[in-house]
């Protein structure tokens, strides 16, 4: 796979205070052709499983080559590994603490640990290795330096229990994993899990029913609520012209639970 | 009109979920020299005429031949049209929904609506056409696609009744039409429709005389109401120093009259 | 100096309205080429001495020949002028208003003002030379045009009172002088102040022990108080997997004292 120049970013360090500015920098004095792509730096503080399911999500739709970079990292400056996954089409780099989760299974992944700080920043400090660590490595990823002279390989990860929807018959029992700015509210139930007609399905949400899986948001009246087969290929709890965290006053419903017979 | 590679991307899908990164990550797949420029995601969800108004104000300042894609799409995945115009400088591609109502009566405007799903993304999810058609679409044309490939002509778009400002004698009876991060209101009093010498006018807020259109916030004590003439050359009400916003308590004043006799 | 193409910008317009995208389209007017890099652009409006805190800070790790733009400007259409600061290896363009105070003392610093309108926008507003001056000067800047044609040298710059840090035997009474997304407390004590050996010290805030200077945030259990050497070289006051701003409930403490002997 040969890099494609492109580096994404995926932090939690806000847009407020310029540490994202800093890693830019530091990306663009080792690597001045690299393309750098923002996907999120507003993951909530310390939010390991948002992260990953945002990664997974949406860093499928880069370009080849692409080096994923994500920092929600908690235990900065401990002993905890910075890993990169290498899978056909990404490299991804991230700490060791579970974010990259969702590629276990991968076909072809490959992991590696940063090994190597001739690589990293002369003077890393002990709460920002976004900037000193994982900003220098991403460049020289990008700019096309073997991955071997800067990691080495290790055979597992930190994995995340990740407590997957339960199919029961025809119906599922899953949750809410991530709520978005519209008030969506996004679950662990997959399009491949449901019939092919939607239509025959019926959703309920803390023990109301709600009609089934509908086509999109327009299809419930202003203000209702409607479950919809989001653009993540899961079932959406949503309001129509409104926010769905706000009809249920910003507490999660405990259970979705999406029926067919 | 050639493309000048650069996309500009308008939309209220905010920052934190990595929609955008998702948008950016299609156009760099099929137009990898694309320019990706932000001018806002954070319009306020679903406010397509703050959209238009941002939209108008802005896109003007950028190289001919740029693709500004705006996305404030409360009807994604129901039948509205996608509607690309072309002016002599710009293409602009947004939902037809009053979004480009701004663009009526542009001179040598052209609409024309996405015909051509073979330049969309093989899935097209029902409630993420920023992501499945839109950048694709505006990747395509930066990139030098024929429009005529991927659009038909149309005669109308859709359009939001704008309600302009009423002109008597000598003056002008305007409102609030968007308030910007700072607190400051910006009216729909237009520059063009006040006389040559500024100093001549009273300003009457909410009733309350503030004095004429002053050169700049500064104008006024810290504090002090000021209206000046803003950067989107229109009546601006401002507090110097300080935000108009909480000034009034965040109650938008319900009108604003000029006078000059 | 060879500029870079590179400019950032710092600003505190916020990124809702749009007003950065006018000015990334302006620049791209001019240089089509200029990579523009975003360092924030929500400084806390008009907070003159954390945009200064913030460009010193994450500036130096940009390319050398890099523009920086830094726009907080209480005073802007008043006769304040605009300063372009040239040290060894950047520009910096901002207000001169003392938002590069930090810059006074710096090495083979020299400073001009801007002077000549031929290179900026045919129509200047009076509320945002962002857009208007900054821009285009920026723009013209990174594409090589020689700065003497654009400004003129000037021998004093607008200067903030920086209270620094107090040294007394082998204690330094400081204060915090920024708050970050994280609610981290970064105070004004450096780290060349302090001993070789951190854990010879005693942090005292608000009359309150909480141990040394420790390597990182996780030196603490969930929940504590920890003082560590930041990312800044400063120390910071933190809460592990927590926010000192909501540990003191949004009051800074008035003091904090680094003591070690």
């Amino acid at each position: 796979m040969k890099p494609s120049g492109i580096i994404s970013l995926l932090t939690d360090f806000g847009t407020q205070d310029g540490y994202t500015g800093a890693m830019r920098g530091v990306i663009l004095s080792i690597h001045p052709q690299a393309i750098i792509v923002d996907i999120s730096h507003d993951i909530p503080p310390q939010d390991i499983e948002a992260a990953g399911f945002l990664l997974e999500a949406h860093s499928k739709y880069f370009p080849r080559g692409t080096v994923h970079v994500a920092v929600v990292d908690p235990g900065v400056g401990t002993e905890r590994r910075i890993i990169l996954a290498k899978t056909a089409d990404y490299y991804y780099l991230a700490p060791d603490n579970g974010l990259l989760t969702f590629l276990l299974g991968h076909p072809h992944v490959r992991f590696y640990q940063a090994a190597n700080p001739d690589y990293w920043l002369p003077e890393v400090s002990t709460t920002f290795h976004g900037r000193d660590i994982f900003s220098p490595l991403a460049a020289h990823l990008a700019r096309g330096e073997k991955l071997e002279k800067m990691f080495s390989p290790v055979q597992n990860i930190v994995t995340l229990e990740k407590p997957d929807a339960k199919k029961e018959g025809c119906s599922i029992i899953g949750r809410v994993i991530y709520v978005d700015r519209f008030g969506n509210m996004i679950t662990n139930i997959k399009r491949e899990w449901l019939p092919e007609q939607l239509e025959r399905t019926e959703v309920i949400v803390q023990g109301q029913a709600i009609g089934p899986v509908m086509p999109n948001y327009a299809s419930a009246a202003r203000g209702q609520l409607v479950a919809t087969m989001g653009s993540f290929n899961r079932v959406e709890i949503a309001v129509n012209l409104g926010s769905a965290l706000e009809y249920f006053n910003h507490a999660l419903p405990e259970e979705i639970v999406v029926k067919w017979c």
